[in-house]
């Protein structure tokens, strides 16, 4: 089964919003066999929503369209498949008694405008959306299967698990598709690359690896199609140990793995409870940790010192200390984590300290500059950051480093 | 001008990353008032490439393709690009000094994949890539011109910026695209359609009105297109007075202003120093809120108070409080307000408690269950929340509310 997802609104094409359903849509049809052969974005416009649904007809089982099914007038999808299909549209109550009775759980009433959304497609097998107003339409034409869907991310995420992927889990697939994704930290593409070469020469036709960078790590991805699912998964893992063997402490995890759940596991492992003191990333890593269910075990709190006065007054950082080498400096910093072992009791804390830009830099420290320290009661470990001159990006990577830091200083203990 | 987007990426179709390229670049060509006729996301597959730009060159004018340009194996685009245009591979020794000398910067060396991976389409100009090591490419076919960049986004970025956006700008368009956005915080889609729908109705054809609903906000996108740009711009600036006098302090901003910039422009023109203590949202808030540049001005800190401790020893929380009426509890966020303006010494201060699931519930107080409060020397004012079980949802949802209780507070100062 091969499948398409259509995006429809004009503010996904003009960038206003970033489409991150067809990631969702994508990896839930992975998950179940179903290949996704393309995701396709396109104008909330009745000629170019009837020219996608043509071709993709010719060439896909299975459409998902999300977005354009809304109250407002700017709403057009159901027309445009209506019109697709040479389908009309009927009043249909039971969608309007839905409505009525959600916004009376709210203490509101209907408006005309959700009587008029109760048009629907005759063709149209309604999926009840219990997130919102606009029911979810499955249709079938000739031999293919088409879904229309809200745009507002979880109620589609709704819809797909309650309704749709049920009905195409039935249908299956007998070509097995599987991945395995290792993630690291720490060193490029290229140098991981080279560093396990030989291994991956040694990969059979049926198994494929990619590297997928972003800021700070890079994934590896094995994947692999075959129709004996036991060769297939426990060829993946054989290479998997192989790789994992080569790259040591670059492997902080697997598949859906994020460095804060790398840390409760150590933290845990090694009874360990932490803290932040954060300046220039104004509590992002705290932010980050904390993101993980089960963090409140080993994670205690965090002094944001976005001003020195409270660098000062909270975390004891001398005030010699500022006059003399800054605010961003290494010894700022190792004052910052002992501040924070005192202040809030923990085991281990970390500290940053940087100019994230795009003002305040100066010929020694020019923006970019960022200072990040770990320790304990016995030690304490610094580094000096060189970064760039794009805020949201240096205190993002000032982030992910610290708490790669904060991973290799827990592994150790 | 018309043009196509294609993403190239099986990390893509597979929903492991999402496609935040599309919607940079959609936004900037729309800036220069190129229309974005879809975008296209496929797999890194010779044939799909190839039958990808047999399409789009019959459709569009522009075609920009990002990713597969990498050293490893998986990155196929150039050669697909070279097939489709009949054309061979040559070497290209200036990209293979500057990867040298880009590695030398920071004392490393290249390896032979970077060798390989300086064989250029013959037909290609070269554009210059200094954040990375794969140039861009652009192809003339026809009328169509073909673009091939990088998919990691800060090169692409540059690439645009410095290379492509400018040529772009010299060929130019006859007819004028504006957008404004109106921002709101604090009602939902229907009733804010209701609320305009007259205003709305005396829009020309030339205008219409989009309505982007996202957690706890919506967007009112006001489009138009015409040949005379006063007339364009003077009429949608009338239409945003209307609409935005009517709407009151549901309105927070405009276009990409986010809370945090309302809450800084409004903190500064009331001369407030602001803090906050955080527990559910784990330094959520500081992060937003210190995201913006210039928040140093008025943001001086804040206390994650994630355990109890935390809670009662730095912000003073009193152990009867937590007792009798537990942490997540309209006394303690009002406590934890108190403590904050205190302990960091400003004149007004926000604080959130609660749970952000998916365990910890009870009868009485439910996963979602949140107090979140906004005070300073003379008043507070409290506030609960009950959401879901979606942790990450849960989490960002009270961060929204807390700012945006947060600007409400500042506003009425």
């Amino acid at each position: 089964m091969q499948a398409q997802v259509i995006t429809i609104g004009d503010e996904i094409l003009i960038g206003q919003i970033i489409d991150s359903n067809s990631a969702w849509i994508g990896e839930q049809l992975n998950l179940q066999g179903i290949k996704i052969k393309n995701i396709l974005s396109i104008s909330d416009d009745r000629d170019a929503i009837i020219h996608a649904l043509e071709t993709a007809c010719k060439e896909v089982d299975l459409i998902l369209i999300t977005g354009g099914l809304g109250p407002t007038k700017d709403d057009i999808t159901k027309f445009a498949i209506a019109d697709f299909l040479q389908d009309t549209m009927v009043y249909d109550q039971p969608t309007f008694d839905r409505i009525t009775l959600l916004f009376e759980k709210f203490g509101r009433k209907t408006t005309d405008a959700h009587k008029a959304q109760c048009f629907m497609p005759s063709k149209a097998k309604l999926l009840i959306n219990k997130m919102g107003t606009a029911p979810g339409m499955l249709f079938e034409y000739d031999d293919t299967i088409i879904v229309s869907m809200p745009g507002v991310p979880y109620e589609m995420k709704y819809l797909m698990t309650k309704e749709v992927l049920p009905l195409l889990c039935a249908k299956g697939s007998q070509i097995h598709i599987k991945h395995k994704t290792i993630r690291t930290a720490g060193e490029g593409e290229s140098r991981i690359a080279k560093q396990i070469e030989d291994i991956v020469e040694d990969f059979p036709d049926f198994l494929k690896i990619a590297y997928l960078p972003s800021l700070g790590t890079v994934r590896l991805r094995i994947s692999g199609e075959h129709k004996n699912v036991e060769l297939l998964e426990s060829t993946i893992e054989q290479f998997r140990e192989k790789l994992v063997h080569r790259l040591g402490d670059l492997v902080f995890g697997y598949d859906k793995d994020l460095l804060q759940d790398a840390i409760l596991k150590l933290a845990i492992l090694k009874s360990q409870k932490v803290a932040t003191a954060e300046s220039c990333t104004g509590g992002m890593i705290a932010s980050r940790l904390t993101s993980v269910s089960g963090s409140s075990s080993y994670f205690k709190g965090s002094v944001i010192a976005y001003s020195n006065e409270v660098k000062h007054n909270l975390l004891k950082v001398k005030s010699e200390t500022i006059e003399n080498h800054g605010a961003v400096s290494e010894n700022t910093v190792i004052e910052m984590v002992a501040g924070a072992l005192k202040l809030l009791k923990v085991d281990v804390a970390v500290a940053v300290s940087g100019i994230a830009g795009p003002t305040g830099g100066t010929k020694d420290k020019p923006v970019g500059t960022i200072w990040i320290a770990v320790g304990n009661e016995k030690e304490t470990k610094s580094y000096r950051l060189n970064l760039s001159k794009d805020r949201q990006k240096n205190i993002e990577y000032t982030t992910h480093a610290a708490m790669n830091m904060l991973r290799k200083f827990l592994m150790r203990l």
